[in-house]
């Protein structure tokens, strides 16, 4: 055993730090798809030193200053669901998985507030509020799979953000364990002019900013009323325009998502018409103000000469809707594929949609480019790609992955849009952080990680761009 | 002339540059009740060395260079409406007048969004998007002698907030100088989870971590329909469980304002009725939004037994809202008074009411104790405390004014609130920050402060805690 093996048994338990191959292989690497392709070429990283699993906040700071005092490196691990390769370890680094800290703190039914430490698994999480009748309304596609730490690293949007917001708006407090293990706890009251707030500090640091321990999320009650609603979208600006006027207008479906024709007939087959796309959308609400915005969704509908489609389609995207694909199938057919997730202001969205879809087409070797929206802004949209290639060589599958990823980044920043909306940046985007950044926003981060972590010790290599 | 002074009217020209007496003395300090003290006792706090007034960004960065190089410190002046002391200079400082930076930039109706310099004043900012039939909807009581980058440097609050959000909320982007000189633009897109969110460093600094230089914010189509609705409210805490239900039910009156009996009878002497205490909400929105929120409403004020009050009082507090007092007439008379807003949860508030109101009127020599309430949120509401003390003798003063602050601080740090709801820090709170932020929320900022301005010249001696 290595030195800090063992001082990290020594100062939580022998049980408490594990290095037996099979649980230091099953955390070498995060949902990434090119982790798992290396995996499938047998190219795989290596495993960490070990993994130490503390079950409180304090056995995370005495973690993080023994790491420190020796300058080891740390990767903190939720459960593993990221996409952007966030987690990749190296056998020089401890893991530090926090699912052992899955304590549901408190409920607080009068102010609404829930408190969970950071490794509870989200679909956990949300069950036991729904229980008392309540939710905490954050439904990404990876609740199954994914922590509640997991949403605030990496500044994650849920399904049903349109109405309840994406994670930076749920969130109420958060407890982490800074990179010299100091504790803190940001965020008090409901509202703050107390200075920069250092919550957002955290948001979406990836674990290069300090180890997230506990949460607390707002709750709503739950809602009186849901109803559907599906039309038929011919033209993909046309349908943009209609989501533009609904949320501009003032009204919130906590769910739109509208389709290209491609993803239309592949999601809902049986309610998919003439090859065209579709939009969806989900109301929830008071009974009476629900049925205002259906009311009033029915007129601009009208206005824009739209054709309903059958709900059943909202039902069946519900239903389906959690479900995470297993690359090995893909990967077994020498198909490499991703999801690359954007925004843009209403004005470029169409732009952005049709430079990356082009882009992708373009490529050899390339099977499928489609994309779907699926958050709204009263300024813009979101649109989340989709594309997949076989090269003839599965040699090839690596560089086919990156110039899917290449193409996409750089149509939406040519066209003014962010190049992240809600995966985060992790590895796969690091070096096209500063297209949504500016040199100047890099140097900012920079110097916001050169002071918190002069050693570079917090899950080196993953956010920042490379020198 | 010094040389700052000379190599100041070098970079930028001679008439930018102002060292006249009366430039210099207007500036002295913000509109904190204590600098106003000061100046009525004949203590003056010096004027800085000079005035500078840039015109484009690109004259901001080469100021704060020219500073740092220097080691001058730079005092940030938007309007000098801040009334927590975040302007007070000293005679080697450089004061920096946003004053001359009003352009808008640009109003785009496509994606909701305008464009100011931060030098802009705010009400000159709503009327000019007023006049294409939108607002920005940030209605802070001092709007018309506040500037759109102040709003943003101290982290305020408008009045429609509980609707439209605080200003956190209605941001999009920030252009800001670092203290080294560096121009950033943070924001792209309508969302994204690219890291840290770097807006939040800038949001709520008080000049401490650069120089805001352009905001850029999201704007709503004016509403369709507007309504007012009053009620009489005998009990307090039912008055909070009111306005708690309708919160938490999903409703987002933009106004609500619950006045204690003091404070009803002093705004509403016409309307105000048996000793009373009111509430009072203003509606707005797609007309069958509002009447079904009018509707939800009175339902509940029913279930509270709550009796309807003269709408007139909102007629009344519309007229009066952004009505900002002169100080020199109670000065004149003796008297010191200030306000001062806190935030709490529900199941807190109430006691954090009675532990402030009790603190102050056990006080000597003290006229007034009293509080409305005027931002609600799912989670909690706010406070907004006056009090007013004549000491015998007015060197007095100074003491009474602090102790009446000291009293309120501690007592909503007591019962668990937030010190701070909406007008900064500046230096009247930096000794109680760390009640919200807590020794290590203190270390981080600080941390962040000394990675940015390692020499403490950008506004110092505000919003940090005394060493």
């Amino acid at each position: 055993m290595t030195d800090i093996v063992k001082q990290l048994a020594a100062a939580l338990s022998a049980d408490q730090v594990l290095t037996d191959d099979a649980t230091r292989d099953s955390r070498r690497h995060d949902y990434w798809m090119r982790s798992w392709l290396a995996d499938h070429q047998d190219n795989k990283n290596p495993s960490p030193l070990c993994v130490v699993q503390p079950h409180t906040t304090q056995e995370v700071s005495d973690v993080v200053k023994l790491c420190r005092k020796t300058g080891t490196a740390l990767v903190p691990f939720g459960l593993g669901s990221g996409v952007c390769g966030g987690v990749q370890t190296s056998a020089d680094q401890v893991l530090l998985d926090m699912g052992k800290m899955t304590n549901m703190v408190s409920l607080d039914e009068t102010n609404l507030l829930v408190t969970f430490q950071a490794g509870r698994n989200g679909l956990e999480a949300e069950n036991m509020v729904a229980e008392k009748g309540f939710t905490i309304g954050h439904w990404p596609q990876s609740i199954a799979v994914s922590s509640v730490g997991g949403w605030v690293a990496t500044r994650a949007s849920g399904q049903f953000s349109t109405a309840n917001g994406n994670i930076e708006d749920i969130i109420y407090t958060i407890e982490a364990v800074l990179p010299d293990g100091t504790i803190i706890n940001t965020g008090k009251g409901p509202r703050a002019a107390a200075g920069p707030d250092l919550r957002h500090i955290l948001l979406g640091s990836e674990g290069t900013m300090g180890v997230i321990t506990q949460v607390t999320f707002k709750i709503l009650r739950k809602a009186e009323k849901v109803a559907h609603t599906a039309y038929h979208i011919a033209d993909i600006p046309k349908g943009f325009d209609f989501q533009r006027e609904i949320l501009q207008s003032g009204w919130r479906p906590p769910v739109m998502r509208q389709y290209d024709a491609l993803e239309t007939k592949r999601n809902f087959p049986d309610q998919a018409k003439d090859d065209v796309g579709m939009l969806i959308m989900v109301h929830e609400g008071p009974t009476s103000r629900v049925d205002a915005e259906l009311a009033a969704i029915q007129k601009i509908a009208t206005e824009y000469s739209l054709e309903e489609a059958d709900t059943e389609a909202v039902s069946r995207w519900l239903d389906q809707r959690n479900h995470v694909p297993t690359w090995t199938e893909f990967l077994d057919n020498g198909i490499i594929l991703d999801t690359v997730e954007i925004s843009a202001n209403w004005d470029r969205i169409g732009d952005v949609y049709d430079a990356a879809i082009a882009a992708i087409k373009e490529m050899p070797n390339m099977l499928n480019a489609s994309a779907h929206s699926s958050h709204g802004y009263a300024n813009g949209l979101n649109l989340y790609f989709t594309f997949a290639g076989r090269p003839e060589e599965s040699a090839d599958m690596a560089k086919v992955y990156d110039a899917g990823w290449k193409a996409i980044m750089e149509a939406t920043a040519a066209q003014g849009g962010s190049v992240a909306h809600h995966h985060g940046i992790g590895r796969v985007r690091k070096n096209y952080l500063e297209h949504d950044l500016g040199a100047g926003g890099i140097g900012l981060l920079r110097a916001l990680k050169a002071a918190l972590d002069p050693d570079n010790l917090m899950n080196p290599g993953v956010l920042l761009p490379d020198a």
